[in-house]
């Protein structure tokens, strides 16, 4: 004798819900259907509908049938419906933004124009080096097991040189090699610093457009940037002494393009050693200066272990290498490593060697000229194109390196808008409520990015969509006499 | 006029504790040394001690002088000391026990023998193989930019025909490319469990080596083995029916070698689906059979989406490519893609690759073809030699896979102290303690990664303390008559 019909029925919708047959959030066949495909009595198909019920795993809507609501592991308090809400917690670990998802989806998207994608264009990307340096990298390949804690000593050297050259000294054994810039900031996050601590950063900045601090509890304060950078003297540490901590992205800022000035550096250094305030100086930006070289990073100004430093060759090189690095205190860096070897057991080996070659053979240098020399063109071709269709309708400043312009849309233009208008026409850009919680008006465009015809057919684009509704307003108003 | 003379004294002091030289911990000079350096009365040095201890610094310890206790990062809460005590909580995430932390760090160091490493002989990695694969890659390379956050699509076709030779169909969109099994494990214990959800695990289990779960603020509650493997029966649900999750490595089980049965398999896969107890399934052993191939993984037997699989390249062919993968239904993968994303924008595109190449070309079985005849020799060579020498004070059983042998010491042997011992002579083993908190007297054998010599070497070592040990608890005895 076999399986009950009912259970049959049971575990045929499992199969189909475990399978991603029948999604989260969709309808299953009607009572009336599957006792036609089962060839059973509707009685039958109700017991098993009873069963999935109890489970958890279907709900009857009044008046729409019958949906599915979890799979085994949505059942433990997980919920992954696409239209999920973006303050439902999930797990321990926050899901990203929904705009944020679907921005990183859709920026391996070819058929946009890539206006949001802070990377550089694969035309700007050193091909014949790379493959150079590949190839010479598989001659020297000795058999690869598990690095170092804190990575492989010969790039730890060459990130040291390379440190010193832009005026930090930092010995390898005060340096951590993790797989870029994000990961050196989840590593602090949960290795460093405490539930409930308050992080202060730029208002508005790259960091609320990830969840990880936020989901490790800490809170997220912004403070307002003026003409020399982040405005410390916002900053409020009645209560909060001791608990809290610096986020800072002083060198070409994401994602407003914003350059903090020396006398602002020396400031802040001292305003948060007076206050016993650690500063997390992220500077994966600093090499992508176009008309001069940025003043010296806040670690350089540090005597007191206050400042722990990142940077990263994503921006730079190769965001596929996965190659950044964290430096500061050694009983931090120590601590730190231990948490990656509790993480991934270090970065590839392969990756590192490569690395290490780019950075120690100076071909890095001789490809960062290149890089700057392109990024000039790029941004010079965009602020024409803007000034020439833009200028209506926003405001924006030059930038000095990085990637980006913080375009400052006048207030009838709500940004929320324009990027649903400019996604449906294939175009995607990156409001400012992305960085912000409660927004300022702006959109980040990056000019490092799309072809240099596409940008200007982007940017194009968007002033129709623009004037569109500027006419609409018109339409809307009563006539001028 | 220059800095009050205090203030320098206190500048002094700072820097020398951040910059490392002066460790929490240490003492520092004398207040009469202090005076004689800076030229100061010793008032003037114990205002500067004053401050300093005011911030938390430095305290005085009765008798003994002025000691580091701290510098800013660990004024926040955390502990660096190198004495720090296992059980201190860090930041969020718990730094990994003493032992794990020293074995970690001896793991690269060649003068000793390693009886514990659990990765390949240098001697087995397949050199000229990987040199000529990555100079096939170095020709196929395009910018590499950020890869798509479920990996390279080319890996994960070629991982889904991996899947497929062992038994397990799997579509390239329900499989995450990681950095290794651990990370796998990390995104699983972020991303899908509670808080307080209770981790079933076999008794010993490396994961009680680590501390990703603890960490994250889960229970883990062992299981015992019998000869089958993992004995479900044992689990008691009752208060944990959907806060609960298991964790196996069925195949060549880490520590004990144990290969669960292919009947207890189809056991326990009925059982969880029983009773909703989702299954992670760390499947890493699996291609390193030696006398046969095992029996299916237990995710070719689930047809509910119930179990989590995870598999690496890490074991067989090379840790430092970093290249692993977990699979299970699209919904679930898709939320964790997500959190890679946040944690490290995915792994290093040279290393997918790379991994991708010995797939996809049949390199990798012809690999491991290699690496079991090795696997074989080596197995043969330990076993004879400790049924030559520990026969009196151990038993074992013979492996069927994997790399380890569990030597189960008789109760007079404590594993600590022979953990102790063996290291002072320079060897490297692992006791049972850090699979299990209330452990068996057993000591974990790697056959995989010394050199056949040292391996032997290693294991007469041993028995030269153990019989020391005996003969003194003889001496310790009244004589018999």
């Amino acid at each position: 004798m076999g399986k009950a019909k009912y259970l049959q029925i049971v575990d045929f919708i499992k199969e189909r819900i475990s399978n991603g047959e029948w999604t989260i959030g969709s309808l299953i066949p009607s009572q009336r259907e599957l006792a036609r495909i089962f060839r059973v009595n509707r009685s039958t198909v109700i017991t098993a509908l009873d069963e999935l019920m109890a489970e958890g795993l279907i709900e009857a809507k009044a008046g729409s049938g019958t949906m599915v609501t979890n799979n085994t592991w949505t059942l433990m308090g997980n919920d992954f419906s696409p239209n999920w809400n973006e303050n439902i917690a999930f797990g321990i670990h926050k899901a990203s933004m929904a705009t944020v998802q679907k921005i990183n989806e859709l920026e391996s998207n070819s058929d946009f124009i890539q206006l949001s994608k802070g990377e550089l264009s694969p035309d700007i990307f050193p091909l014949e080096s790379m493959k150079k340096v590949v190839k010479k990298v598989s001659g020297q390949i000795t058999p690869f097991g598990y690095e170092e804690p804190k990575g492989n000593l010969k790039l730890r050297q060459a990130i040291s040189d390379y440190l010193q050259k832009r005026g930090i000294d930092a010995s390898p054994a005060s340096i951590l090699v993790v797989s870029g810039a994000l990961q050196g900031l989840q590593l602090i996050s949960l290795g460093l610093l405490q539930r409930r601590t308050t992080v202060f950063l730029e208002k508005p900045s790259y960091l609320n457009s990830l969840s990880i601090f936020q989901s490790a509890g800490m809170e997220l304060k912004g403070v307002q940037l003026d003409e020399e950078g982040l405005d410390f003297n916002r900053i409020s540490l009645s209560n909060e002494k001791g608990r809290s901590v610096l986020y800072t992205n002083p060198t070409f800022h994401n994602p407003t393009g914003k350059l903090m000035t020396e006398s602002r550096r020396m400031e802040l250094i001292e305003f948060c050693r007076e206050n016993q305030l650690p500063i997390i100086e992220d500077d994966v930006y600093r090499d992508l200066w176009i008309d001069s070289s940025p003043p010296s990073p806040l670690k350089s100004m540090d005597r007191y272990g206050n400042v722990l430093y990142i940077g990263s060759l994503s921006k730079t090189l190769s965001p596929g290498l996965r190659i950044g690095w964290l430096l500061g205190p050694e009983s931090v860096i120590s601590r730190l490593a231990d948490l990656k070897m509790q993480s991934d057991y270090g970065s590839s080996t392969l990756s590192q060697y490569v690395a290490a070659e780019w950075l120690a053979s100076g071909l890095y240098e001789e490809h960062l000229e290149n890089v700057r020399k392109q990024l000039k063109i790029r941004r010079q071709t965009v602020l024409e194109t803007l000034n020439k269709y833009l200028k209506n309708y926003a405001d924006w400043e030059t930038p000095k390196g990085g990637f980006f312009i913080w375009v400052k849309m006048k207030p009838e233009h709500k940004t929320a808008r324009l990027f649903e208008k400019a996604y449906a026409q294939g175009i995607l850009l990156n409001p400012s409520k992305i960085y912000e919680n409660s927004a300022d008006q702006a959109i980040r465009i990056s000019y490092a990015n799309a072809p240099l015809e596409k940008l200007k057919e982007g940017i194009i684009q968007l002033s129709i969509i623009l004037k569109g509704e500027s006419v609409k307003a018109l339409g809307d108003s009563p006539p001028v006499d």
